[in-house]
């Protein structure tokens, strides 16, 4: 059927730009509640509660797309496990959303008290994490498996940037319980980071299992082609 | 055509029976988890790894169900959100899964220490996020939408809940640096309890979406019929 066939690419291509265009609002949410904490610059936090109200209504439209695409061409094998994929990376980038969000309100607070003086490793695990993120999205875009792996590969550094900074931060609140506050708030806005390198993970996981037919998680690699 | 919708319902009867079964294993994880901070027996935290490996082989012959309703019967409508509604309900809990085990990894360095006076409200906190997660799987069950609704209403009480918790345990942490440890895993179970009301309140959503086909995210109620 290739008449189907070319109206499903057509259809594939509206959502992919969508895709496309949520992830970008992600990437400048995260970007803008990083640079906010470590320029000290609350004015960038207002730019990422913009974002997520643009992320949120691409969720909800790609949510509508992909539903749309499901019932009027009952897609199979390949395409409907791309369709299947649309609608777990939508959820996760409108995720990532919301940590970018969380970070932008603890990053207010930090803000409101002098700096602790190390933001410890905090910058370099941001900029991992956008890293991270960059990748599953061009994976994606590209249909790259190998890219792909190396983001599930790298989440372990981010995970380690995030016991490292916990364990300096508890350090530094023992010493001096004048940083109590401060030193929380790193801390849970390095959780947050660590959040969005799972959901870049997962959609790294999504690209393999579109691609491959292959399901990576919970460390199976059972094929569903 | 009765005879597939027929088949459709055969189909979905033993996805319902696999979600139903994997519920189970997740409140089962969440409660021991909770049991073994609250009554300081480290041996309920096995229990929850096991059930969280139970968890993650249902997460994946779950979705492999879904996929194989969806490419053999091509469902349209209702019954095209039911499976949609399933593959997100799955995904939230194998989150919840996730969320217990961390509960359990916190909660064991917890008790290598004396117990911190009052574990503060956090068994009311857990007590509000098991009645949640109940509620969320019995409105998909019996695909009722006013507990589903009540689900949603409750997530404001966990917030509280967590707001409280974590006010009062900042305060236990300046006024005591010997407290910085214990203090901090409590502040992060409370953040983990928080994630399984949040995926409770995402289960909710779905079945008020699955039920009616209005979707309730982000504050809008847009009917995708």
């Amino acid at each position: 059927m290739p008449k189907m066939e070319r109206f499903f690419d057509q259809e594939f291509g509206s959502l992919r730009q969508q895709i496309l265009e949520m992830g970008a609002a992600v990437e400048k949410a995260i970007e803008n509640a990083v640079r906010g904490l470590i320029e000290r610059t609350p004015e960038s936090f207002n730019q990422v509660y913009a974002y997520e109200t643009k992320i949120n209504q691409f969720h909800i439209s790609i949510d509508e797309a992909c539903m749309r695409v499901l019932a009027r061409q009952a897609p199979m094998a390949s395409d409907l496990r791309l369709v299947l994929g649309c609608i777990k990376i939508n959820s996760d980038l409108e995720r990532m959303g919301d940590q970018a969000v969380n970070i932008s309100h603890c990053g207010r607070h930090y803000l409101s008290e002098l700096p602790l003086k190390p933001l410890v490793d905090l910058p370099k695990m941001a900029e991992e994490v956008r890293k991270m993120t960059r990748d599953a999205l061009n994976a994606f875009f590209h249909q790259d498996q190998e890219l792909a792996k190396k983001v599930v590969i790298n989440d372990d550094i981010v995970d380690r940037y995030k016991n490292e900074i916990f364990q300096e931060l508890i350090g530094i609140m023992k010493s001096n319980p004048a940083t109590v506050d401060r030193a929380m708030d790193l801390i849970l806005i390095s959780r947050n980071l660590e959040r969005i390198g799972d959901h870049a993970t997962n959609i790294a996981e999504d690209v393999i299992f579109v691609a491959s037919g292959v399901d990576i998680r919970h460390g199976s690699a059972k094929s569903v082609g």
